[in-house]
């Protein structure tokens, strides 16, 4: 490609930024970001080739890369339409998607075909142009969820992409994408930013996280990420994680009613059923996600 | 010491002993545990010297650790007893304490001060002899929970003889550690095993398997913990943990209602509490834990 403009300059659009270019799939690169700090780093570090002024920039691109807050992206879209040829692909990074593909629909209008929503599944706790890294889409799913009008030639060209980026296609629809999240992803984000939460809210809370291991320490890494991004995704996916949280309030109850009983049978069967379905899951994951990721810290 | 007997020769026990071994501060290790193969496997290993035929061979030990499920202490310490020398000192490495203190106390009778209960704060998903490392417990936090019965010299050979394995010394009443683990250890547990238990038994388990990711990979890592040893910690602390349960279950019906009234400050002011209170701890355990552990897998 000879001009990708990303939106967002961080973690997401940054790592994809620098793994295109990697690759040797795009000639010029420009930023934008609601951070003059950030846009200046990333232009610093070699992320991008040029500081985007303002939307007009989106004009002559091959692909626009929208990687900001999902409630950022209708105001974006409305703001880059009068200068988006029609020959540009625009694409997004996205956790939720019914309420992007709404927001896009709203923005665009008829020209809602040269928007391609999709959701790379990689992150990690860590933000900014700094964070932003080459391989972090190696083996790691990539979510396209084409809407009818998308021309193919406008899916493959975000598919080529990523797929350059050494991430693994993967195809679902806008609704059925967002009941999977809020159940694998935004549901535990929710419960571990919970968890912290009434830790921290307690009289004696230095002495608690005094004594918090490890497995507090993993179980909690994702309360490390962005509030205001969670805000947006937990307010976006409202209704489906509010349906996953209802089953899982439930199956606590459940739980609590039972420990408070003395039956240690149904705990160790509950206990049992998880830690078998979580090795058969990691021993699936492990033989599907090739080639491993170049570093560790995945 | 000369002679060290280990009940359960594990992961937790077999790293103790693979720690004096490394550190010179044991010349005769003793290993018992119910499975005939751990035990062989663990003389293989060189992680213990002697396969015990029965509870007698605790006699002549200057130190015997208990590192087997909390629910079995009453027994093995009743069978130990008949053979146990005045000058032994016995120890545990329960995760509950004011269970194994009372089944210590009913168990040992007047010899109750020759047992100082005690807690590693080190573990891993893996179990087993092959699972033991030597330095599994630098640097990490030994929990002392002794009593009123102990004299300062069984304490001190029990604290000597972590500080040796590179742990850190705490020391707290048994409630008090009950209490804490409840908090930071036992519920997180629980919560990881329901969370994946859910997800296991809906129509669509595979689809959202396929699409979990990092962040629920690290959030569910506890979950794959023993089911029967977590089962027997949640009995054992049914009190305390009922009790953060239930402050957890009001945080949840918290969340919900704001979510269902679309209340985005609320959720980000939650989840930036959160963020910022695990930075706090983040921060103060990476200054505090010294020297760091020698490998990466902690």
């Amino acid at each position: 490609m000879n001009k990708v403009v990303i939106f967002g300059v961080g973690l997401i659009g940054g790592s994809f930024a620098r793994a295109l270019k990697a690759a040797g799939r795009v000639r010029h690169v420009v930023g934008i970001d609601r951070s003059e700090a950030s846009m200046r780093r990333a232009l610093e570090l070699g992320i991008i080739d040029e500081v985007g002024a303002g939307p007009e920039v989106v004009q002559g691109a091959d692909l626009v890369v929208l990687a900001t807050p999902v409630a950022q992206t209708g105001r974006i879209l409305a703001a880059l339409l009068p200068h988006l040829d029609a020959r540009t692909v625009v694409t997004d990074c996205g956790s939720t998607k019914a309420d992007v593909v709404a927001a896009a629909r709203a923005a665009l209008g008829e020209r809602i075909g040269q928007f391609v929503p999709g959701h790379p599944i990689a992150g990690r706790e860590t933000n900014g142009p700094d964070a932003a890294i080459p391989d972090l889409y190696i083996g790691k799913k990539f979510v396209v969820t084409a809407l009818a009008e998308n021309p193919p030639e406008a899916v493959a060209r975000v598919t080529d992409a990523w797929q350059a980026c050494g991430a693994i296609i993967h195809c679902l629809a806008p609704e059925e994408h967002d009941k999977v999240f809020a159940s694998v992803s935004h549901l535990p984000h929710l419960l571990a930013y919970a968890l912290v939460d009434d830790i921290a809210g307690k009289p004696h809370a230095d002495l608690l996280f005094q004594y918090a291991a490890s497995g507090f320490r993993d179980f909690t890494r994702i309360a490390g990420s962005s509030p205001e991004m969670w805000r947006d995704i937990s307010l976006a996916n409202q209704a489906a994680l509010l349906t996953e949280l209802d089953a899982y309030m439930a199956q606590l109850a459940h739980l609590r009613e039972r420990l408070a009983a003395g039956d240690g049978a149904t705990l160790e069967g509950v206990y049992g059923n998880a830690q078998r379905a979580r090795r058969r899951w990691i021993e699936a994951i492990e033989a599907a996600e090739a080639p491993p990721p170049k570093d560790n810290a995945e």
